[in-house]
């Protein structure tokens, strides 16, 4: 029993140990706010000191349990449990502000929340931005932030370690590690956090150099480079009447959605490496196709000149595709073929390894590979061809886990959807509804939840369906279903 | 030149040659209901004749042709000649005498209805079928029957041969196309002909026993084991008012979904491998889990009792699944959970080898088979893993033609979703026709083309992307599309 009992202990000590230093760096993080707002005297500090406390508390506490049974080796196994319980539990503790403060949301409001926000989905609950505290909206432009930071860690090294959905193909020696690569691993880590700061920095200059105040600047860019689509108005980008400001976010939605290693490489080796990148020249490829066909629809609404037609047309699919999520008009109300468009581009998501969700261009463009080389088979069935993706040989064992990412994605869908119709959500929103989350975009289709709608009016019960279903696809699915298997506790 | 024009009739020589053995079948056929026509005086026999005359001409002009041009062996890419032309002309010819009759349809309805019966969907755009004349009745459900016989043939002699969408799983001797077999493959699919027409005749015989009429017995036997869908009532199957009638259409359709290979081993060798078939299993525990599911929303319609609520849960799911069209009651009543699940249902289908279409059950598990294996290397990275699936090893190769055919399937679904937007039906309409037709199911969902309605008040282009999608579903998406690539047509 007592054997039993240490076993396990030691199977989640790391987890405990990396929970104990985020919900610490958490507890940090939340005095930034409760600066804001003691100076801006909004009455809501007690609430960010009150959950810096709980968070900083239970930090200390399961690290000092973690500790006692910490062990030298990772197995594969903790880092899934890593990885799930971080994303399964930091939330709880970034909702607290928002549930603590005088007119704080109900506890569900603020999960949700605080999930849609950690995993740079953006869908909100917050009805009545625009009057809403400093203090608050900065806090919810920081989870963005935040979440985005550990997406991208995840994406560049833990992810390919633990071969989910075909990320082996991004297994590079960061994503190694044994011990003696532990060192170059963390530095790695380091120049990702600063070259990530260094675009956010970037952004919040572009949006100020124009026009933007300096609050919404830096709300923006958090929310812009962690592709997550939290503003601070129920307008959405729409608030802002400058088409220079939707290009630079254009333009900086493009770039929080793109290979993070990229950048690295930039700013380390100076490669221009970015530029012959098949993934970042697929997604740019698709993107303007769908910007071009998306200009007409959007000039046939009343009043619309050409040049903004273009930019909301650019604007809104960059923001679905990169799965920001930010709306800058309603879409819904371009005609039937730009809703049939928005609805397949919540599926499709930016390139892998940057904070983006959905399927991801790297997968499609294998899909695409594998019919390509399915023609030249059925016409030549003994051909022998060589299976590769930019630049890289494209294993048997990662086409068995596309599929395997597919149709995991497949079946939460069709779970998640199935749940929200029986609390009565109809058709297209509960599709889209587990779509949007389940890829982390942001806003559905139909009345309640499209660009212009909100999330505030659902039930309580889909609330938490969407919530862990925004979970769900940030983890790529398999890294939360494995465990759920019997296989995966078994010793 | 010449010699160009010589190797291009060279290619298309065996595709002539089918083309006009078929055509002529059918000229044969359609003097079945010509006969009727005349016994009844319907008044519509000299459509029939000439029809049947075209046919016929057309036949030996094509037969002509090829035979100037035979050659001794068969290529792949003649292969999916022969059948991407007979499924691409046939239905033109089967089309005429629905447009030729004194109250013939229009050209793009006639083709419409045409192509729903012979790849067996069983959309219709007939209203007042209650008052359509018999002989124009009898020819939609021979559509049926005739296009569930050729659906079997490929199947199970084509297909599996072509390495289309992992269908090599099911490669037999009896898709051995060498000189060498082409004798015991011939008397496989003479075999095959004899079993069809058996079931067929079991069918009629049950729904005459339980109360049907004889000329409604014949029509909905062959519309039932073909896994159709056309009924001689604008009701469907509700105009038959009996529970027995409704299990002993459950009891075909189940069997028109099931591998037809199992009914001929039983027949031949009286091998009982039925009910050991993983496939056949695997497609009664989907269906017995959805009837259940199906059955408490069903039962919350007014005055319907649980008998009845069981039988039409059972009756509507085992008609979508195995893609066969009928519908007994207007499921789209019973809420947005049964809708959500009828959605899902739509891509299903039944069991590969059969008339159903969809994505088929194998395919389903396989895509579980590799997920469980994804589990099991996640935890367990470098062990080794035998893959199985109804006792024969799942290569690579199949799993990499799954990708293909999931993927083609859905760019299909997108591309004609968008199609259909474009001519204005809204998301619900469009995405849910589109997949009707690719899975070949019948109903969509919405108010237009859902259980109750009918394809009649769509706009004649939607008509034909629907025509098409039909086919382009029928064969499995690649065949058609291996076509319209340069790869295929290049020496």
């Amino acid at each position: 029993m007592r054997n039993t009992y240490s076993r396990q202990m030691k199977l989640f000590s790391p987890s405990l140990l990396v929970l104990s230093a985020v919900l610490n760096i958490l507890a940090v993080l939340l005095l930034i706010p409760a600066l804001l707002g003691a100076v801006l005297t909004t009455g809501n500090e007690s609430a960010f000191y009150l959950s810096a406390g709980l968070a900083s508390a239970t930090g200390v506490v399961l690290g000092a349990m973690g500790y006692k049974y910490r062990a030298a080796n990772l197995q594969p196994r903790q880092m899934f449990i890593i990885t799930a319980t971080a994303w399964l539990v930091v939330p709880f503790f970034g909702a607290l502000p928002l549930w603590f403060w005088e007119h704080g949301v109900s506890f569900t409001d603020a999960v949700f929340e605080a999930v849609s926000g950690l995993t740079t989905t953006g869908a909100t609950i917050f009805v009545g931005l625009d009057s809403t505290p400093a203090d608050i909206l900065l806090w919810r432009s920081m989870l963005h932030w935040i979440g985005g930071m550990g997406i991208i860690g995840m994406a560049i090294a833990v992810m390919p370690f633990l071969s989910v959905g075909g990320m082996k193909l991004f297994r590079t020696e960061s994503s190694d590690w044994s011990d003696k690569s532990l060192p170059r691993t963390q530095q790695f880590l380091l120049l990702m956090v600063l070259t990530y700061s260094l675009l956010t920095l970037a952004c919040f200059l572009a949006y100020s150099l124009f026009g933007m105040d300096i609050f919404n600047a830096i709300n923006h860019a958090m929310a812009t480079v962690s592709t997550g689509g939290f503003s601070t108005s129920d307008s959405s980008f729409a608030q802002f009447d400058s088409l220079p400001l939707h290009w630079v976010s254009i333009v900086f939605m493009i770039l929080g959605g793109t290979p993070f290693v990229l950048f690295i490489r930039l700013v380390r080796h100076r490669q221009t490496a970015i530029f012959r990148d098949a993934q970042w020249r697929g997604m740019l490829v698709m993107l303007t196709v769908l910007a071009l066909l998306l200009t007409l629809p959007a000039l046939s609404m009343p009043g619309e000149t050409l040049p903004w037609a273009f930019t909301h047309a650019t604007f809104n699919i960059v923001s679905v595709v990169t799965t920001t999520g930010f709306a800058s008009a309603d879409y819904t109300l371009w005609g039937d073929f730009s809703i049939a468009i928005f609805f397949f581009a919540t599926f499709l998501g930016g390139c892998s390894g940057s904070t983006s969700g959905g399927i991801k261009t790297f997968r499609v463009q294998l899909c695409f590979a594998i019919i390509r080389e399915q023609i030249i088979k059925a016409v030549h069935p003994n051909a022998i061809l060589k299976r590769q993706y930019n630049g890289s040989t494209v294993s048997d064992e990662i086409v068995a886990s596309l599929v395997g990412f597919l149709f995991l994605m497949a079946i939460s869908l069709t779970i998640m959807t199935l749940l929200l119709s029986l609390v009565g959500l109809d058709l297209v929103t509960s599709l889209t509804g587990s779509a949007t989350a389940l890829m982390n975009v942001g806003p559905g289709l139909g009345a309640v939840i499209g660009p212009a709608g909100n999330f505030q009016p659902l039930p309580e019960t889909a609330k938490w369906v969407l919530s862990m279903g925004m979970i769900l696809g940030r983890l790529e699915f398999l890294t939360i279903i494995v465990l759920l298997t019997p296989a995966f506790w078994r010793r």
